[in-house]
């Protein structure tokens, strides 16, 4: 085992440049104060995260996603993980709500890219690109290609849902290093990181149940996974 | 008078393009918990940015500043002012030294510039370029040209403090709107708002003697009106 997280394990596998990524049930929020176990959590996010990652591999950006390898698992490139979170948003939500005291919801004229460092011990501090190049994290050069990959994985997600009758809220992604030094797409996309609503009717689809103790929140990920299968698009072709 | 603030107050003149800036000798951090009023402060801090902006200026770089007309008053461009505060930092100091818990003075590898809200009842928050022009408050061709300016003052003044015995540990720079829409450097550059320390023994020369309770402010404000003027760019010539 190289990471023993409470959502997802990583194992190391035969192959040096690869893992394996399980998904586990357990869902966390507020930096772990609040979690549970929710059946079959973990195969609805490995299967929604598979099938986004793939489906932006397939438009020309690099993931770390390889294959599905199981109910759960699924085979990655390894990588060094950058210690940024990125949080691509099309409405307010979340962090960015209380922020500016926003009532939430309200669509913003452009997408917001936040950046966070990814460290608990400072509350995940806001970040811009001085302070990430400052820290050695990345260049300018790296930084810019970053920035336009998320903004191009948004426009796409977004455009995959909005066929799906959903709407994508806000896209977090996470990037790491391949041994070469490349930058590639890491971790996951799913109701656990990123925020979709029913595009009619508006009803959160996503982590927000859980944080917010609302009810039917593996239904809402099924249903998630569902509309995005049958959108042409997916898994099920 | 158009603006009655604590530190500096602005009154209108007969011509409407133009306005009159004066320097008080009230102090005051912590968002206003402490304040005190310091005999001298407001002339050599209106001296100290006189010298400083027409510094700028004679560099190249658009300032609204026109002349000084008193010991503590100042014409200016009439502006109106972006609510956004932006610091150049050179060394770790203050807001960036609590957010990454470092232990401040640490000189950092690229010059690092800090946005924020200027909205006290949020907290001032940081704000990135992507925020900046979801508010409406600049355009990305703009914000890159403002960066371009902020790096380039903070160039100048560095070098212009390293001759005169001075170090430049941050650079606040303000901006506003002439009435044809150009955006120009406003407000004041001095150790209210910028720190400046001994370039040989570090000792502090800036308004964080103020915050710290430390002794000679005044007389530490002197010095830095002094070595600048004796530097020989300054209003000494």
């Amino acid at each position: 085992m190289l990471f023993n997280g409470n959502e997802k394990k990583i194992y190391s596998t035969d192959n040096p440049d690869e893992v394996l990524l399980h998904f586990t049930d357990v869902m966390t929020c507020y930096h772990n104060v609040k979690r549970a176990k929710l059946v079959n959590k973990g195969k609805l996010t490995s299967q929604i995260s598979a099938l986004l990652l793939k489906y932006l591999s397939d438009a020309g950006i690099n993931t770390h996603f390889i294959a599905q390898v199981g109910e759960r698992d699924q085979l990655c490139r390894r990588v060094t993980n950058l210690p940024i979170v990125f949080v691509a948003r099309n409405r307010v939500a979340g962090d960015m709500e209380r922020r500016f005291r926003w009532e939430g919801g309200e669509r913003l004229p452009i997408t917001v890219i936040d950046m966070y460092l990814n460290d608990g011990k400072l509350g995940d501090p806001l970040v811009n690109d001085y302070h990430i190049m400052a820290l050695g994290i990345m260049t300018q050069e790296e930084l810019n290609e970053v920035h336009a990959i998320i903004l191009k994985a948004n426009d796409l997600i977004s455009g995959l849902c909005s066929d799906a009758g959903l709407e994508l809220v806000d896209l977090q992604l996470e990037f790491g290093r391949t041994a070469d030094g490349t930058i590639i797409i890491s971790d996951e996309i799913s109701p656990d990181t990123c925020r979709f609503w029913d595009k009619d009717t508006g009803t959160r689809l996503d982590k927000d149940r859980f944080r917010h103790d609302m009810s039917d929140v593996i239904a809402s990920y099924a249903k998630v996974l569902e509309c995005l299968s049958k959108s042409g698009t997916g898994m099920s072709n």
